[in-house]
């Protein structure tokens, strides 16, 4: 009997926000995976901490933050070869993934390199989206309205075109992309609509009118645009 | 004092996917209040069920599903006059909500009548699309990838055009729509790319390909479409 392979999705970074899945399956594993960066910490472990039993075995994938994809892929095949070492020995292994597994998270990587050998469950987890729009207090998408979901780095003509297709925008990984995505929401009209969200439910979380964001935006940033005029009503 | 309007996000629906937040808030809870069909049963009710306590009280907002807006926002109203009733008298009051209060939850309308007058908390939670893609084992998005979430309803056009312009897509609210939303998505030469999902986590749950999808689906249907190929080696 091989083990099975659990992706459990942490939600946006406070730990009340993970789901009760999450932390009974966490606080039951015997072996734990997670991403960290290189030589530095690892957010996903730090949202589990307190859930961690003592003497679980603990698999830190060092991910380098490079451009190039080839050394984040490398890190991601050696991880799930020592993830595939203890579903082979028969120990189940929860991969533990910032925010929800399948939006954007660090669990695909390992998903795609092991699901077609072992068994596979997904547990979903709350979105960073989810939570910037309700500590923002910013209702996103009601009746037959539609949300997209932007990253920053898209270059300018697709940003423009996806956010005039959509009631309420979501634009993720902000980081230094802020000032050319400012300027395209600017010239559409939009800033009044927009909010600017770093690190939702986190430590330093920082909600602001696009007007006021910073410059110097971090990844973990994130722009929200509402167009619609009091739907709710 | 007044006491504090508070919307909590169940999920998808099994209530394991609940949040650790989002459980403590219902089972301390005074007063909860919830939408319910008129005459019929809450699926939200349902979901927390387990986790209310005796002797709470029970504010049930029965909204008529008519096509038209009125009656619903009839009941919206007089739901939230209880609701004020209950915070000025300095009790908080817990308002469950399916999914996530702010992406197409039935909390946008108690938070529009009540929002400026009561201080609030919203609890984010774990949305159908998030459940559906963990449940049916199709990642969604990653790197540089667009996501957007359609409800069924919208016009072939737009259906259309939306699809075209994203790597994912979420349609929502499928129902008796289906049978245009899968013309569409043929024209578009997508439907082996297409995923039909009905009531994920929750009991009769169905994953089928779009080609096997019933034509009377229901309501709380779903189609996921994911053309992303493999990117994430």
């Amino acid at each position: 009997m091989t083990g099975r392979l659990i992706g459990v999705g942490l939600g946006p970074g406070d730990p009340d926000l993970m789901t009760l899945r999450a932390a009974r399956l966490i606080g039951q594993a015997q072996v734990i995976a997670y991403p960290a960066l290189a030589d530095g910490p690892s957010l996903a472990r730090s949202i589990a901490a307190g859930l961690i039993a003592p003497g679980s075995t603990e698999i830190r994938i060092e991910v380098p933050m490079t451009p190039e994809r080839a050394p984040a892929q490398a890190a991601y095949d050696l991880g799930a070869a020592r993830i595939a070492a203890e579903l082979e020995a028969g120990r189940d292994v929860v991969c533990l993934c910032e925010g929800d597994p399948f939006f954007y998270g660090s669990f695909m990587y390992l998903f795609a390199r092991l699901a077609g050998r072992f068994e596979v469950e997904v547990v979903p987890g709350v979105t960073s989206v989810s939570a910037a729009s309700a500590r923002a207090g910013l209702p996103l998408v009601a009746r037959n309205e539609r949300l997209t979901v932007l990253p920053g780095p898209l270059p300018e003509a697709k940003l423009r075109a996806c956010i005039e297709a959509a009631e309420s925008v979501a634009i993720l990984k902000v980081g230094r992309h802020l000032p050319k995505i400012r300027a395209v929401i600017e010239a559409l009209g939009l800033t009044a609509r927009a909010r600017y969200v770093e690190r939702a439910t986190q430590a330093g979380e920082r909600i602001l009118p696009l007007a006021d964001a910073p410059d110097d935006a971090p990844y973990f940033s994130m722009i929200l645009i509402t167009k619609g005029a009091d739907p709710w009503l």
